[in-house]
């Protein structure tokens, strides 16, 4: 079902050297396959992560953040899908440590350079003891070209596995960032999206990293949504394992943080979009742009009130140019003295909101034609400044409610 | 498709001395059937409303808004169904003005002595030429006891009429209540819903009636949700004709004002209930009690995270105890210092979140039961204060895409 989106071409997927992956079926999602990935990241690579706003952080997410409060190095990250491990209290937190101490224990290194993730139902108990039974297999399978197996490890209702790879010249030196994520529903990313890994080899101090993460995860994972719930376990974390030829970036005033933040936004970017063509039961994968804003926050709040109306999203699943809707959820945005006579709107290439009004030009034969295809942009003019932004989401389908009234069963 | 809500009982709803109604076949709504409806007020009634906060607030809100501001007498409201009239300019200001004027002249008051309302599809010009040549007939037909069919003549794609009558002693006067609604999608009221009519023949002072219209509203449509996409026509209108045997009710101080809010808010409840009985799509009727909050504003946060969670509602679809989502939805509430271990919830009887995480006492096989009723209640006590409030709202189910899709074919 996912809206133009292959799975990942295997020999596009470039290796990072310093980052070896590998997976293994633990028996934790009940639908079987692989379950469990493993990252090895080599001594010396920086780590920085973002997590969810949800009030009730996963167990897992409480972890990540400990360890990473440290400031010490991280050398591998593990990943469970089929359980969320979220809401299990003091047992959840111990099953957590319990995976990150059998990961420590295989690799050689401390239980605290571990990361544990997880991605599945909330408030089960998750079994550590598969977990700790499936590691060491896991880790026979560690090499630097399993990208795209470790995409699909960690799927729970992707369709597709999510992969994405560029390379740049930065500092004269041949820079790889390659990265992997999971989506699907219960997703409004705040902060971070339910699970992405991005690796590169280029050189970066913690300071600028850290700043770098935050600043990609806002251009990129909080601008998609496909049901507005934000999951109690989206991670986003970068890996720089500093093994190219190049010189570090020290802060971010330096000219390579802004191109290695380019390249790795470029992959975000990817992955947010891939998470929204596969978002559950997706026929159709929708660009919103606002532009005119008084700043970019006003922005995001009227492009995510389009993106989120369920009435909005099911006249796109039905292809039916019922536009009101839309000028609806711009009204609903909470824009306090929005002056509705600035608001323009456009679907593709046809204007349908002219100065707060329909359009005197519009006709439904065209609008119509711009609801056919499977990729539709709306773009909104909202006259009051020049700040914008654009949000990527999908329809809302009689698949989204199937696949969400059957999840468990 | 309702959940347990019949049409309304004819012998039950009690005329309100000063108030008749009419109703016509405009041919506006495309299916057919009546789509006109008509109130006649007696002279020196009493009228108040509140409307939609949605920053494109329709044409007939408009001309409502500016009719009330006069402060004169308002003698007739002309409502039609099947065209929102919103978005649709100084054209839309001059359709919703002739319905009055139309109205006005059939009734012999003036022009400004009239409300419009209006509720259908938006961004589609209103012929307010049928509007003006149905008006004779729906006069024709005014009449104390037609309130049944008013509340037919004003349904979009509501499954069943709404109508609730009330009967309370007053001052030693025998005081009715009887109002209509009508509601169905884009419904999360903001100030009042889509269109609902109360009228009392209590005697009421101007002051202490828009009082209360607002402190009514806040307790019944304030607090009912579908899909959380607020409408551009919602309205919600009180009539008080003054024609019962008792004093008046000079302001909001008099143990009179008390005992009247009670009645009205009462049928408006009921009224809202309905609405979210016959929500589009519904198969069940939830009912979220929220406790504990600091303030009541934080109470409705959190009932509406839950009630506007596709997720959530999809499990309710579904009968599925996958009730990790009612903890995700609480903790995407927005309250920035909850502390988690402070939360726990019910479901019916049954404790499924203890001090914020799974109730050790809690078995599937208890969700499982709990879930299956047409009417399920979710109570959660946040442990942080004596605020709280009740929101009722319905599942999300495969009707609610179907009816949304195909809205306009």
């Amino acid at each position: 079902m996912a809206v133009n989106l292959a799975p990942p071409d295997r020999a596009a997927l470039a290796p990072v050297a310093g980052v070896e992956l590998g997976f293994a079926e633990a028996g934790i999602r009940k639908r079987g396959g692989t379950d469990l990935m493993l990252v090895r990241i080599a001594p010396a690579s920086r780590v920085a992560g973002v997590f969810t706003q949800n009030s009730f952080a996963a167990a897992p997410v409480q972890v990540c953040r400990d360890h990473l409060a440290r400031g010490g190095a991280i050398r591998a990250l593990v990943v469970n899908a089929g359980n969320a491990n979220c809401g299990t209290g003091r047992q959840g937190l111990e099953a957590a440590r319990r995976s990150c101490a059998a990961v420590a224990k295989a690799l050689g290194v401390a239980p605290e350079e571990v990361l544990p993730f997880s991605t599945g139902v909330i408030l089960e108990p998750l079994p550590a003891e598969r977990i700790e039974a499936a590691v060491p297999r896991a880790v026979a399978t560690l090499a630097p070209d399993h990208w795209a197996e470790a995409a699909q490890a960690i799927m729970t209702t992707d369709t597709v596995p999510k992969a994405v790879s560029r390379t740049v010249a930065i500092d004269g030196a041949r820079v790889t960032v390659t990265g992997i994520a999971k989506g699907v529903g219960m997703l409004q990313p705040n902060m971070a999206t339910m699970l992405a890994f991005v690796a590169t080899d280029a050189r970066v101090a913690p300071a600028p990293l850290g700043r770098m993460v935050r600043e990609v995860a806002e251009a990129s994972f909080n601008r998609v949504t496909v049901d507005g719930d934000t999951s109690t376990n989206d991670s986003f974390v970068l890996v720089a394992t500093g093994q190219a030829a190049m010189g570090e970036i020290a802060d971010e005033r330096a000219p390579t943080y802004a191109a290695l933040r380019a390249a790795v936004t470029e992959v975000a970017q990817a992955l947010a979009q891939a998470i929204a063509r596969d978002g559950e039961g997706a026929t159709k994968f929708i660009t919103v742009r606002v532009t005119g804003a008084r700043d970019e926050a006003e922005a995001v709040r009227v492009a995510k009130a389009i993106a989120h109306s369920p009435l909005v999203k099911t006249a796109f699943f039905a292809s039916d140019p019922n536009l009101g809707r839309l000028l609806m959820a711009i009204g609903n945005a909470g824009i306090a003295d929005l002056d509705t006579a600035g608001v323009n709107l456009w679907l593709g290439d046809v204007q349908v909101i002219d100065r707060g009004g329909r359009a005197a030009s519009y006709r439904e034969e065209d609008g119509a034609r711009v609801m056919k295809p499977a990729e539709i942009t709306v773009r909104v003019g909202l006259g009051r400044g020049a700040a914008e932004t654009t949000v990527w989401t999908c329809d809302l389908s009689y698949d989204y409610v199937k696949i969400n009234a059957e999840y468990r069963t």
